[in-house]
């Protein structure tokens, strides 16, 4: 099994448990986590990249495989991906390094993404 | 062997090694960070479920663990502990969401309280 | 004029620049943000109190004013104040002290609770 | 003076001290930090914006300022702005209100870029 | 009155308040973090340079402003506090600059070590 | 395999994948971040520690196994090495405390430095 194909299986398994003890208002916030990368002025492919580089800065390894499979939906490049993990690495410093690392390696096993409809 | 005596045995083995190295300050620091826990102004629950949303804004799956097994010990209910997450989700945003997907997953594998003397 | 009442009104006037600009999913935060902290399995005065905690150690003075002036509302008395912040500073560090320091400044001003009607 | 110019004069002026101190690799650094921002793949106004989401979750004013002030220069309008700080806002959560309110405060007093050859 | 001395005579005057609600456990917190940077196996100047650097890269202004004043009064020199804050600039990335830019504004300030006995 | 040497080959395999897609501004910043930790007014020993407390302090297992590798290649003993850690322990909080505890149980597995020429 494919890294993101493991990661996406996790996430949904997780996902149940969350949404077994949610509450309304832990329920609004996720939904509010869905709407506010959708399309309006800006696209929803920036929008993923805006929640990569925050991922990356913030150092979180889940979200940012989760930006980076949506980005990779939206049809962000390598050369685009590449230019935004610089800027998180300028603006968060050599300790995201690590987690750079694992993004790129998740990236690298993608297969291209025509053949990855949503 | 459940998650959450996993984690209790390998956290026990850490501090074996923490203690062959620890200096008196170190000790000092430990200890203290048991007494501030304590029964006082504010009771030992109330005070464990302020460990846990520090720990969940800050982001450390350890330190979630062990306050979320404290909060156990103290009483919280499913209800109580899915408020206290809420705050810590919305004090810090989506980037917990990994974090609280795991703290469930750990809650959800616990017997009832009242099975668990400490 | 107090320090408390300077800091709500200045809250007060960005909020409505904020609110110039705020679009639906803005505002279904800040209404979130509101709602999270009303009494449910957990009183208001818990909730603000882990509002508190989650504010010192992720270190933001004006988050830590606003839940601290919450608490003093909800009959936070000085006792259990002293102990929600030993257990930020244990759990976030020396790098907390300042924000203690100035979180103590502002609560040492306030009037008793009993006058402030919110 | 406005609050733009009184940033843009007090950075220059900081700069002017760093410079005298800073040894090779600082102003490698520096000089690196100007160079990643630089239309490539992806345009100089997506990293502004990427910048400022960066900086908005790392919850830093100045760097929240300077990236403001870069992305009006590069024609990013309020709506776009909204949007920006509402992906910041959701991923790190209701501690970044006191910087997105000071954002919109120091955008809010800009006059329309177009007026602003940079 | 120059920038250090106003940092130091408002720290003195906020520490005052801070006693007059600190517990023993905040005592002992205060007192711990004054031990551990005592002349042990390494030296204080060392210990000094430890915590300016990690006060650096956790971007607390207060923090860098005291254990700047500190190093100074161990003799650290220009020429090791500009290597010391290039390795937070690396660590922390560019979020430290604004930071790091008002640690040598106080630097800059600052007479000479060997006229300041402590 | 000792835990050092599975570290370091890890590395060492996605390194390769971070250059598969490092453009010319990645590659200039992890040259830098290589530069910095050489001789200079500091010896590379002391940069080596502040890299090592300033990546406890912002919690990052693979930065903290990386310097403390280095630390031991330069000659740390266990009790310098406790004292770096006792820094980042008062600094950081007791959130610090899991990543404190792999960091030794990394150390407590080492070889003596001398039989490790690099």
């Amino acid at each position: 099994m494919s890294k993101a194909t493991d990661f996406s299986e996790r996430r949904a398994q997780l996902n149940d448990i969350v949404m077994k003890y949610a509450g309304l208002n832990t329920k609004r916030f996720l939904n509010l986590d869905t709407q506010i990368y959708k399309d309006g002025a800006l696209p929803e492919k920036t929008k993923e990249m805006l929640g990569l580089v925050a991922s990356l800065v913030l150092r979180c390894d889940d979200c940012i495989s989760y930006h980076l499979l949506n980005c990779q939906q939206q049809g962000v490049t390598s050369e685009e991906l590449e230019e935004i993990l610089a800027v998180g690495l300028i603006v968060g410093g050599s300790i995201t390094i690590p987690h750079l690392r694992r993004a790129l390696e998740l990236w690298d096993e993608l297969p291209p993404a025509s053949s990855h409809p949503r």
